[in-house]
């Protein structure tokens, strides 16, 4: 087995576990047992459970700035708010089940909660989505738009939906949550 | 000091603590130290810690259910979904901190997970929001909703806000988000 598939199937299985038992509940022995592998395997790529979290969440937190980065570049503030609507929906449906991960699981939470750019992300997205950011109305809309989407895509009761209507009604509510204009076709 | 006094300052003073220590943090002592009362004087109105979270979060788990009672018990999609609407922002900024206990507490969510009571709560809201319990977009949308005002209501980033403008504006957005119509004063 290649070094590097071994990787990928390792950190597909840890998210998977994650999902199943919580950060807290994984071992690196679990993680081992579901691949068939041993313990030794593991740690030849992660020595900590730590660290495989990093890898498991680092690229979706690297698109998350990658879109924060696009929607700020945009001029006018709707062309802003457009950008971050529809690449926040699109990251949260590819994620589905990493949004539950990164909302609602304490270990995760803690070990995030401690790094400055992870707050940054947060805060960020809420003042791409307002054009007054001394509005309490435009801030309430803001957090409004955001949190419905993060915790809808990654609700246990819409499972059953799939991908392209949640993407759809999900980024038509977003939008109409903020106030924005259909756009012309052109 | 009288004895139902002294139970109504235990509550508040647990719930204040909960909300700065988590309900897993919080000890029957630090809830007597805060008090400036003994143990025993806790004792005797709470055996036990979960007795103290119950008495704390019971009265706003009756004013849900009886919200939702209400709104069920309209004629018509639409009056059931506005009076669910409006209570349920009525009942969350009343009670901003109690929500950030009850969604994002590990321990109190544990506790109340174990209920089925409980899960009846969040359920039967998302079927008063939907004309269609079938059709995924208005599923989509009621959960978009709900979401939306407990977490913005909630939300720290927004505790500088006052209740009459959170009030306002979570209404009015959750009214646009399942695209009631306006209705004419008469």
């Amino acid at each position: 087995m290649a070094s590097e598939n071994t990787r990928t199937r390792l950190l597909a299985a840890a998210r998977q576990l994650f999902a199943l038992h919580s950060f807290a509940g994984t071992s690196l022995q679990m993680i081992a047992d579901r691949l068939g592998v041993t313990k030794a395997a593991v740690y030849h790529h992660f020595k900590t459970r730590d660290d495989i979290l990093d890898a498991v969440i680092e690229p979706a937190l690297a698109e998350m700035r990658a879109i924060i980065d696009d929607a700020e570049a945009q001029r006018g503030h709707a062309a802003r708010a457009e950008h971050m609507i529809a690449g926040f929906v699109e990251l949260t449906v590819r994620h589905r089940d990493l949004i539950t991960l990164l909302s609602s699981d304490p270990g995760v939470l803690h070990a995030l909660g401690e790094r400055d750019s992870f707050a940054d992300l947060l805060t960020r997205p809420l003042y791409v989505l307002t054009r007054d950011p001394e509005d309490p109305a435009e801030r309430i809309r803001a957090s409004m738009a955001l949190s419905a989407i993060a915790t809808t895509a990654s609700s246990p009761m819409l499972t059953d939906v799939d991908d392209a209507t949640m993407r759809e009604t999900l980024t038509d509510t977003g939008r109409r949550i903020l106030g924005l204009r259909r756009r012309t076709a052109h």
